[in-house]
């Protein structure tokens, strides 16, 4: 590991020069203006004071261009992110007050250090906890939340919840306070975003724009939206009507201080910054990864554990709230051309300023049209159909994506990720606890051996062979000694026992505890236990053990020599072996 | 499932005749006499009054006779349950209350209702959280914290305590109150205890008796210890000079009835009660296979938690405590002849007599040799010795093991079982994460394929094959799309890449997903990616989804097709082909 590792900024730097950072710049300028909107949105959804959502987006990023190996990711606010401080945040303080605000930078802070301590440690692997069909249940059921959540502001009323019953039940107790003008410009921005993003690029590129472009502004659509609003909201001073609007935001840049240190309070946000690190290491490491390949670049995930985490540590000492990479901003970036993590500093720059100098435009803007395009572009993230793609394929998996999905949306994003954690585990621990075991017969006139129950074998009621398609360890190394106790009580003929092991990867200490086990019970009851086809470091491991100097019986290379040895009549006489083959209506017609 | 599956006295039943009878009732008298002492000995160890211990003995036994499925398996009183037990009503209320009683009640009644639900739900699999590492530290740790404690009663003085640390502190407080009388009876037992489990049986089988009468007879030694001291204590009268004694015990049968429904307490006691089901399940069913393997029989663990499920519920019922088969008492039984479960109600009746005509001959019956049978009983458990042999074996499940070791000794049976437990499940994912994959080329003139670094094989650098050694699923999913980003960005000249698959069982939809993500990646580099060797199983559920419409490839039956297809100039050129092989130094050389 050298210094270039855990700085990446060292390699990428020394070749920059005047191509590269214009075309940074010019990538920085079109996500500075795709960020501005999308910041203040993300910080209401947190239920943040709108600054915290720039803030957030100033020191985060220059501190991932220091760390990161992605070229291309912009870092920032993100919308399940935002959804998960509230949930957080709110079991601290309520929205509004300089708790809720301290909670949500201490969580940051935490999940910033957590992250980095796994990359330190090289933990990446704990992110592995979370399969794919948990991830993706857990996306859609917070897309939906997300959306419902929003709605309020669409309406014009107010309604606070973190599940979809809660937010659901609120909205019909409120819905004889909805605003009408609120309702309007909400409505109108939403289908005009749901029109840009469906319609607008293939209108671009009919009038001659091309691919990247026509994407790019495309993308930009909100922008559209919050100008259009802002003057309509401001020349109208529908404020007046009761349209809730943006207000003053503060034009100054974020101060620099640790939060203080509240001992209950931090060991109350322990569990939710953890999940908060999890679910924002996954999200922004998959989207690096698809955008590194592209450019046939390379990620290293245990850099970006503290990448991310410096980052997020960094918003929390700025008076920001949890970030990561977002899917969106960074395809965005990668369309408009960024070559370096430079990108994401001059964005920084391009956010600072705007806080300095833009914000006072942005007194009109109303809060429909930022929840207007908070819905649109979470309810992309919203995939009901995988539901049926994955019940179609594994069945345990679609369990723990169900699962994940309705706690998610009936007991919050915290015990919804929980229990998908904890389901996928299981299921897989049941799904490796019965591994495929295949007894095995002869090929005639051949040297290959297969399931007596696919294929028509030589087999013999002395020697029997049982092939194991699968690593042993603990779940299932009872589940092998279960398969042989059956074998041993069902053939009172069986001498010989021969254990075929070509698919055996790895035996843990349980393994050979029971292949130890097998073979004393197998001994008692005076059958030989044999063993072929152990692969070279399975077979190193065993020898370090007094197992091989126990076993009754041997240990051959090959299957066909074990026959050979144990049974040298197997390919001459037919006398006490059986010829097994098909039955005539085709059905199987074993012995064994 | 028929009727006699779920009540395998029924089957047994059917053949019963007067030899089995007279067999099953000279097992059952040799246990009856074993069991007593040590039913009143593991109630004290469990902090409750002796006669809990005799009831524990009785209708459990009546229960698992009936549903039980090993023909010799003693249930009843054991240590580490006892143990346990101690430790969770601990927590409820101080020794000698009667909430104390109760909340063993309730520990027998939860963690017996609990194995039945797991048995008719066939859940027997999640007993294999517990790997055998963790169950052999916590078993040895169980038994230093067991004779710990008993050495209070040797010295005759008061200690409590739940872990090793309170133990002996409370012991060196205590070193002044030693009580003379009871240190002498306590040591005299111990050693005559040990030297009876060391020595007798070859003593007695000088003078002639058989190798299983000898067997039978050492184990028996506790009995004549108590014998021997109740004389003496009884004649000295010793309990006047502070020989703690039996006294009287009830002479009365157990009450049957619900215990009180107290929620709190309940739900106090649920974590408890599941630790102590699913370690009495994991002892016994261990036992019980050893058992019936030695005469081809076979027990069904399903079924053998609903016998024992309903035989701790039972208890719960009739004044016990959590009750499960017995290491040690069932090798007598086994031993001793008994030929179905019939010894087991046969066992019940003569304790039951026990209980009403021979508790009053045991008043005098100092605590002391109680505690010493314990001692001698659970210092045969501890094996320390495993801890050098598995760590020879995996440093993975030693580090299991120490820690179920240390936690289990510092902080109680509770949390040193749930470590083990956590630390071998995250220590068994950390290493499936990282599966073995392999490059591999051709073994010149051949169509097998061999890893590189390990065999002399021809490659190409425009198609690249890589082996996949493991099942792919969500904990290794990742590892295998960082890996292929890795040969992307290294291997500039790659066109094609193969993954071949022979070892690969199971792909759940994480690896599915990581697939199609390898695909589009590799898509957009423009690299083909194959597939070959996927075995019938993954082909048919990858055959249920579009992977295969959008893979950019083929998928080969064999890896030698697929060379032949991509590269057929493989075989006769050596144009574009590298000849790869070792260096004179014998080091490996290879370019890929």
């Amino acid at each position: 590991m050298n210094l270039a590792s855990y700085f990446p900024i060292l390699s990428w730097g020394r070749t920059y020069n005047g191509q590269t950072f214009l075309n940074d710049g010019v990538a920085a300028l079109i996500v500075t203006i795709m960020l501005i909107p999308q910041s203040l949105a993300y910080a209401l959804l947190a239920g943040l004071p709108p600054e915290i959502g720039l803030y957030a987006s100033i020191l985060p990023l220059l501190v991932y261009a220091i760390f990161g190996t992605s070229r291309t990711l912009a870092v920032g606010p993100v919308a399940i992110l935002s959804l998960m401080t509230a949930a957080a945040a709110g079991k601290i303080a309520a929205t509004g007050t300089p708790q809720y605000v301290e909670a949500a930078l201490v969580l940051a802070l935490l999940s910033g250090a957590m992250l980095f301590a796994l990359g330190l440690f090289r933990m990446g692997f704990l992110s592995n906890f979370l399969s794919h069909p948990v991830i993706s249940g857990f996306i859609t059921a917070s897309g939906i939340i997300i959306a419902a959540s929003q709605l309020k502001h669409i309406f014009g009323v107010s309604v606070s919840g973190h599940n979809l019953i809660e937010i659901i039940v609120g909205l019909f107790e409120q819905v004889s306070e909805i605003n009408l003008p609120t309702l309007l410009i909400g409505v109108s921005s939403l289908l005009f975003l749901f029109w840009v993003r469906s319609s607008l690029k293939p209108v671009l590129k009919t009038i001659g724009l091309g691919e990247k472009t026509a994407t790019i502004i495309a993308r930009a659509g909100p922008v559209f939206a919050v100008i259009a609003s802002i003057l309509v909201v401001g020349i109208l001073r529908l404020d007046q009507a009761g349209v809730r609007i943006l207000r003053d935001v503060p034009t100054s840049l974020p101060s620099i201080g640790l939060p203080q240190f509240d001992a209950d309070m931090w060991s109350e946000l322990i569990s939710s910054s953890a999940l908060i690190a999890l679910i924002g290491f996954v999200e922004s490491v998959s989207v690096a990864k698809t955008l590194a390949a592209k450019r046939r670049q390379r990620i290293d995930p245990n850099q970006e554990l503290i990448a991310l985490g410096a980052s997020s540590m960094s918003a929390g000492v700025s008076s920001g709230y949890p970030v990561t990479g977002g899917l969106a901003r960074s395809a965005v970036n990668f369309d408009a051309g960024a070559e370096t993590p430079a990108a994401g500093a001059f964005t920084a720059v391009g956010i600072a300023l705007a806080t300095l100098f833009l914000t006072p435009f942005l007194y009109f803007l109303p809060q429909a049209v930022l929840a207007a395009t908070i819905i649109v572009a979470v309810l992309s993230l919203v995939d009901i159909k995988a539901l049926r793609t994955v019940w179609a394929y594994s069945k345990s998996d679609f369990a723990a994506m169900a699962a994940t999905i309705l706690m998610t949306l009936g007991f919050g994003v915290e015990l919804g990720i929980l229990t998908g954690v904890g389901l996928s585990l299981l299921l897989h621990l049941y799904n490796t606890s019965r591994p495929h075991f295949a007894f095995v017969g002869q090929v005639p006139g051949t040297q290959h051996f297969r399931n007596i129950d696919r294929h028509t074998v030589v087999t013999s009621e002395e020697v029997l062979t049982l092939r194991v398609d699968e690593s042993l360890y603990f779940a299932n190394a009872r589940f092998l000694e279960d398969t042989v106790d059956a074998t041993l009580s069902t053939h009172p003929q069986m001498q010989h026992l021969i254990l075929m092991c070509p698919a055996v990867n790895r035996i843990d200490a349980s393994g050979l505890e029971s292949l130890e086990a097998i073979n004393s019970r197998l001994k008692e009851a005076n059958v030989t236990l044999h063993m072929s086809e152990v692969k070279g470091p399975v077979m190193d491991r065993l020898q370090t053990t007094h197992f091989l100097e126990e076993l009754t019986g041997k240990v051959y290379l090959h299957q066909y020599e074990a026959m050979e040895d144990l049974l040298p009549s197997l390919t001459r006489t037919t006398g006490r072996i059986h010829e097994l083959g098909h039955a005539d209506d085709g059905s199987p017609n074993f012995t064994i």
